[in-house]
């Protein structure tokens, strides 16, 4: 419960910098963190049903003694929530309670809570103050960091939304307890990625560490301040997604067809266990096109087996559509410019790079082999 | 038709910089000026029932003789579109029309499908392409600069949106005459405010060749490109309204009250009409305040009073509320701090400025007798 098991992550970004605090205890400590940095003495908590009999009453507490007034919106858990109808409601709620410049609106959840609280704050008056309290591994490690905020359209996933940065980030490390193992694990597939794409000794680590991370020993603070590390990084060359960001969508493209393919139907597949299972592909494919080892594809997918992840098709329950139908989502999620198709491949262990003339026909013929 | 009478007024914001087309005949030149300025080859068109049957053809063809395909959208006319019920449906619209990062989204029609068009394409695939075709006085010279933009909620007018800036601004000065003579009039009151901001030669000029500007003269053309510059001036220097833009408030918050007082039932009042009589008010009461002279509240009602706008409450049809609810409304629109409120005074013509200790015991008992 000391500051010194407590890490700082700077997101550089000009007037729009902030910090992310990583640590045990800082729902408890929210209070103190949220004061001295807020001249307004008012926040809209905006939270779901899964986390709100955890850890609201405590936020609730903590900002009621430093005199800050709550205004609290529990909404259902799951991705359905990230909706029209869902985004009113909270905007509506943070215009009601009366939060205006000085003031905050916080969001208290997983990646769900935070795309759709994000999006309201940024639109509410054009912008209000925003404090992501992420509770989920995923949102603490990815979602809560670089900014974006959105929901889903029937035209597709996160198509509408903003860019609002949020002003401060607490990562209370403890809230990870009460997450499902599933849940947790499909977190822990985008801190693998962080060392995939471009930190080989992180890999390494967590090779090593793992069984740290998820048991909530010290290891965890560090792999979740090195993962918001490498996003911030990331973010802070590319705030507005223009190119570099590109690399953080290792594993996303075969990971997104798989979601597209099981209708985003979390009981069959979480975004975490698509992205594990892209990652793996992605390795194997790098090593079918003569760019890496199949050793290092084994080496990638063991580390995934073993912390519980699933790294073939075949582990998707149900049926799946046939190979053409996934490559029809790749080609959606893609543009496909003279049947070369852009890919995140990799050239060894943390040595991902971007490429844009992966032809159409292996990523087929490669699917066909896989889907079995 | 000649590009001699026609005026650019370039936008300084960084990579966020546009220019402003100003001068006659700009619809059937649109295609033209689109498509030198744009990469992709697709627009959404959104638009109203007003408008659409003047100008959506010819935007049409003058888009389609330049290979840009476009996806029109026309929506009811009035204040009550500005809603997330509309919203939802350009946004909508934004995304079957599969308009992506090159492509762009146009804004046909007055402050409301810009104002709300804006805000759909600052949302969808979190900002996309926007090109304003402002067909209103008040759009021209008002609304479709600065990038503000947004729809109105239950808890008050504009209070949700985004700041997203036009790629290019195109107002066609034709297209006025087909707007309704109040409609014109309420703009030319905005117009009038540049000139009584800071604009004391502005002004004197207004009061020659106001006749020419709403004949449609090339008066009209000068006007409008003086109004778009004095708001571009202040945007550039302010993009995210934190203090410099409110001097463009003179004669609003008056007017706001005014508005809000009728339920902003324009059969009773519009936008313009409340600037009018906020401004003649605002004037009235520098001079009460021993700010400025009486002669030159005088000189500003007449000039008001020439082109047909209303200067005083009385002039509204139907009963007002009392003093004291229209004080309520002030001081909802505004903060109070010990009793002292923020107005925008005057100390001359063109010498406007924030006075920010106005006590609102003088604003009401100032109310109280004007309200007759
Ligand atoms: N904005 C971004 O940059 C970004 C990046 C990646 C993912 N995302 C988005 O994030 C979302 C996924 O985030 P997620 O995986 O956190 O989903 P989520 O918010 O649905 O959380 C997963 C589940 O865990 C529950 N939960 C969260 N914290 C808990 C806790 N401490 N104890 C018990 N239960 C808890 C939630 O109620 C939910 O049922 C997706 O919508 C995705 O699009 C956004
Ligand atoms: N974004 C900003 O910075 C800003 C600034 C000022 C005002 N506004 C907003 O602008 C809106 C008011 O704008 P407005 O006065 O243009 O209202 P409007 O868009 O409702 O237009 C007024 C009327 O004129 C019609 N019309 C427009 N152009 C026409 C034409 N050429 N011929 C015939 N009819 C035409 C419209 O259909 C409508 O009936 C308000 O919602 C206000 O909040 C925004
Ligand atoms: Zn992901
Ligand atoms: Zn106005």
């Amino acid at each position: 419960m000391t500051a010194e098991n407590q890490k700082t992550v700077h997101v550089d970004l000009g007037d729009r910098s902030y910090d992310i605090l990583i640590g045990p205890g800082l729902i408890a400590k929210a209070g103190r963190e949220i004061v001295s940095r807020l001249k307004g003495r008012k926040v809209a908590v905006i939270t779901d049903e899964h986390v709100a009999p955890h850890y609201l009453q405590p936020l609730a507490q903590s900002l009621e003694e430093q005199g800050i007034a709550i205004h609290p919106l529990t909404l259902p858990a799951g991705e359905k929530t990230k909706s029209f109808g869902h985004l009113i409601s909270v905007t509506d709620h943070i215009l009601a309670s009366k939060i205006e410049r000085n003031d905050a609106v916080i969001a208290l959840g997983g990646g769900v809570i935070g795309d759709l609280t994000g999006f309201a704050a940024g639109i509410a008056r054009r912008g209000t103050r925003f404090i992501q309290i992420p509770t989920s591994l995923l949102a603490q490690v990815d979602s809560s960091v670089g900014g974006k905020t959105g929901i889903n359209s029937p035209h597709g996933k996160n198509l509408i939304g903003v860019f609002h940065q949020p002003d401060l980030v607490l990562a209370d490390t403890d809230v990870l307890n009460t997450l499902s193992e599933r849940e947790f694990r499909a977190g822990y597939a985008e801190v693998a990625k962080y060392g995939l794409i471009d930190k080989p000794d992180f890999f390494e680590w967590l090779e090593r560490n793992w069984r740290d991370v998820f048991s909530g020993g010290p290891s965890r603070i560090e792999a979740i301040a090195i993962s918001c590390q490498a996003k911030a990084d990331v973010v802070a060359k590319d705030e507005r997604e223009n190119g570099l960001r590109a690399l953080l969508n290792l594993g996303h493209t075969f990971g997104h067809a798989l979601e597209a393919a099981t209708q985003y139907d979390s009981s069959r597949l979480v975004h975490g266990e698509g992205v594990a299972i892209g990652m793996a592909l992605a390795h194997q494919f790098s090593a079918r096109m003569n760019l890496a080892s199949p050793d290092l594809a084994r080496r990638v997918e063991k580390h995934l087996i073993d912390v519980g992840l699933p790294i073939s098709m075949g582990q998707i329950p149900g049926e799946l559509p046939p190979a053409e139908v996934l490559m029809e989502a790749i080609t959606q999620d893609k543009k496909v410019k003279g049947g070369k198709l852009t890919f995140i491949l990799t050239r060894g262990l943390g040595q991902s790079f971007v490429a844009d003339d992966v032809p159409a026909s292996e990523v087929l013929s490669f699917l066909r082999d896989k889907r079995g």
